[in-house]
């Protein structure tokens, strides 16, 4: 493909996809298709000779565009958003347009500096204290490519620091906690370090969040028995509920075991630290005093396209003394001199994509005014749906509303079921709203109570599609009931 | 930023792609700036109103472009190439127009399935094995982001099956295997898992290729002591030098060890298994026979903009054993049958990128005759590169080229220098590459002799292009002999 054919393709990708934001509402959120459709509509090799692109694009539009799942869909309520905004796509488009590795300075300056001034713009947006921007020299920020990674580098650092300082501690002893509401990628990381992971208890009545003495409990027993707990991954704004750990009482018990790497896992909830009004409740004074680390998502609900895992550290030297690996054909005079920052020694491959542009497309496009509006807009259409949950007889929510996640369950007035029996009725309904294509909400378990999750955070949500959901909700558990108890009387 | 916004952005977008791709080959490779640059030119903080795209999108051109190292330019001859082409900026800009995490399935059924066609489709393009293939359903292929993740979701892979198949084996006996040549990512998967990386010796009379006779006195000795050897990390094209590893000896070796996982690490050279007439050198015959897993990178010399890490293995079951975490909000109806791949569970991650539409665009815009010509026109250049080096009286070629890829050094003619001198000499003159823009390479250690690497890779790179290095290089290496005689003398 020539310059000029480009022109003529990317003019037409860029009408084509201002074409499907045209049409987005009035398709499916789920696509109809059912597993292998695609495997079955394409050939088992590549073509022998290149194909005319006309033709490529247009096998996008017909087999590719119906088989996604549209997470930015106004009517998309599961898992936690994804942000798909336009000017993630043209940073996405501009960084795709030359090819950066970024692995140290030189490789790409824009690179390596626009990703140390975005960090230091995103901390100061959320109220991040001074020593975990870049500027301070000492900590720093960094793009991971999602919440996985960022887990994973800091508990690989604090395993390092504790190793440096107490050698000899077998890795056999060593021990990751998370607890049972931390999202997988605690339990992730542990599997691929091999090492111990403690998931520690949280209870209902405590709103899932975890308690200083529930901390401290464990770690008196697990040092008694000669184990070496050396991670924290403690969540603000857990996938299940939108909990949020008690980091006032963590940081309290901390303080007894210093060698403790406490890490914040706010990658969804992260962003409402840019409201002031919401730093209190999500824990920024506590983030600061105690944490090692923070991570936070903008390609969850900080309108930056995938990936944009942002992880903030209080010690930049944690990360480079467990990960630097600098042979001869990557030393440059820039980084000798120690005067700029080799990113690929703050994660765990060594090339790594532009996605500070992405970031610094968005903050400046929206500005921390309009980022802050967005959140506000999604916190208060979960309000509008928790209203109308309460208000329903036949509803109940299971635990407090969290920002923008109600998680309910269906409790039909007058019945006197048992929680296996309202689990089973639960189940049916999901199964029912499962099968819906217009609306999508996803399910979870607290403590074995099934319950269902609805998250705002598609931009183009209005109240109109919260309340389509709410009324395909009551639809659906009008149906699954009926069923369920001509089941039940058989 | 509404859709008309979007669309004129858009557009701009792409007219100042191709002007930029008309003005390239006029730019420096290396841009003339300084360490901060970027860092003083921008604010402390993001603005708190939101700003016009239209300053945004001229601040890329005026701030950024200007300081990127452009890895695509004629005259970029450094490190490996890294792929830009206009196929895959448009995959990765449809791509990046609809949020795909594709964790599993039903998060997007066409990214999961795209991702197992193309992965097939390079599998047969390469001539791999069908137990490679995804349709072989016990192996499969899946993209990982860099070489370094393909090798460390191998080396947990690998570590998770030696465990379970040998419960009570101590992680601090457990060994990895590379060589001195193996990439950085060796070393690092090492640092992140913290175990043990045994680092063999190879010669330069095997061409810096491990031999195994090496590998099984490694073994011996290793066992020996107790220690588990577990997974050998084998080169196809190092990237000091180009070496490949002699996987005939190594498979012979490793059949009296059958729990040794073989890894080909063919990041760079994998690409040329696509053209019959270098599978031999290429060793397909053995990396089909032997390795348990092989991976090569379609971003460095396989035309797919970064990143595209392709990865296969042997078994698909020994990645879900060892990485599979599924809580109750991540369970399917689709994954709880088995139909389709979870791609979760096939690296370190939960969420991913739709990395397969660009690799689609590739493929079927170049066709499999495309790719060979492209990869054929680089190993032909370099070997005109190789020939102007032979032929001139003050140059010597180190090791034989590999591929696209001449590994040399200066001896001018007359002097008897000692190796230490050779190797001052060779960084002067290196030192002074590095000081002109319109041009660069990269440095390498061969068991301490200091060489230069010459690379070629970028899709525009012609004739002239690489006389224009030959010419620069012998004009600076004159005066790097001048002055290195002049301050001997002193």
């Amino acid at each position: 493909m020539d310059i000029e054919e480009f022109r003529k393709a990317g003019y037409q990708a860029i009408d084509r996809i201002c074409d499907f934001y045209y049409s987005l509402e009035k398709r499916p959120v789920v696509p109809p298709v059912q597993p292998g459709y695609l495997l079955n509509a394409l050939p088992d090799s590549p073509p022998e000779k290149g194909e005319d692109f006309g033709i490529i694009a247009d096998d996008y539009q017909k087999l590719i565009l119906p088989g996604l799942t549209h997470w930015q869909h106004p009517s998309f309520f599961a898992y936690f958003p994804t942000a798909c905004t336009f000017e993630g796509m043209l940073g996405d488009l501009y960084s795709s347009s030359t090819p950066n590795p970024g692995f140290n300075w030189s490789s790409s300056p824009a690179c390596t500096e626009l990703e140390m001034v975005t960090m230091d713009w995103s901390a100061r947006m959320l109220g991040l204290a001074d020593h975990f921007l870049n500027s301070s020299g000492t900590g720093g920020g960094v793009i991971q490519t999602t919440s996985s990674d960022s887990a994973l580098v800091v508990a690989v650092a604090a395993r390092s620091l504790y190793q440096r300082t107490r050698p000899g501690t077998n890795l056999e002893k060593l021990v990751i906690y998370v607890t049972s509401q931390t999202h997988s990628l605690g339990v992730k990381a542990s599997l691929v370090l091999g090492l111990e992971c403690r998931i520690l208890d949280v209870r209902a009545e405590d709103e899932y969040a975890l308690r200083g003495e529930t901390l401290k409990a464990a770690l008196e027993e697990d040092i008694g028995k000669g184990k070496h707990p050396f991670v924290l991954i403690a969540t603000v704004g857990t996938t299940s509920s939108g909990a949020i750990d008690r980091l006032d009482e963590i940081g309290e018990v901390a303080k007894d075991y210093p060698s403790l790497w406490i890490h914040v896992d706010a990658a969804w909830a992260g962003v409402t630290l840019a409201c002031p009004e919401y730093r209190k409740v999500a824990r920024l004074e506590e983030i600061n005093k105690y944490a090692a680390s923070i991570g936070t998502n903008f390609h969850k609900w900080g309108l930056v396209n995938f990936d944009a895992a942002l992880l903030w550290v209080k010690s930049r030297e944690d990360l480079t003394d467990a990960l630097d690996v600098t042979p001869e054909f990557l030393r440059t005079k820039q980084s000798d001199a120690g005067a700029v920052i080799d990113y690929r020694n703050w994660h765990l491959g060594l090339g790594r994509r532009f996605r500070s542009l992405k970031i610094w497309f968005v903050l400046r496009s929206y500005g921390v005014e309009g980022f802050q509006k967005y959140i506000r807009k999604c916190i208060e259409l979960n309000r509008h749906f928790a209203a109308l949950v309460e208000a329903s007889p036949d509803f109940s929510i299971v635990t407090p509303p969290s920002f923008a996640l109600t998680v309910f369950r269906l409790i039909p007035r007058g019945a006197e079921l048992s929680e296996e029996s309202l689990n089973d009725l639960n189940r049916s309904l999901y199964a029912r709203l499962g099968a819906r294509h217009e609306v999508l909400l996803t399910q979870t378990l607290l403590n074995g109570t099934f319950c269902v999750r609805f998250a705002v955070g598609a931009e183009r949500t209005r109240k109109e599609h919260v309340e389509h959901a709410w009324q395909l909700i009551q639809e659906e558990a009008g149906v699954a009931l009926k069923d369920w108890t001509a089941r039940v009387a058989k």
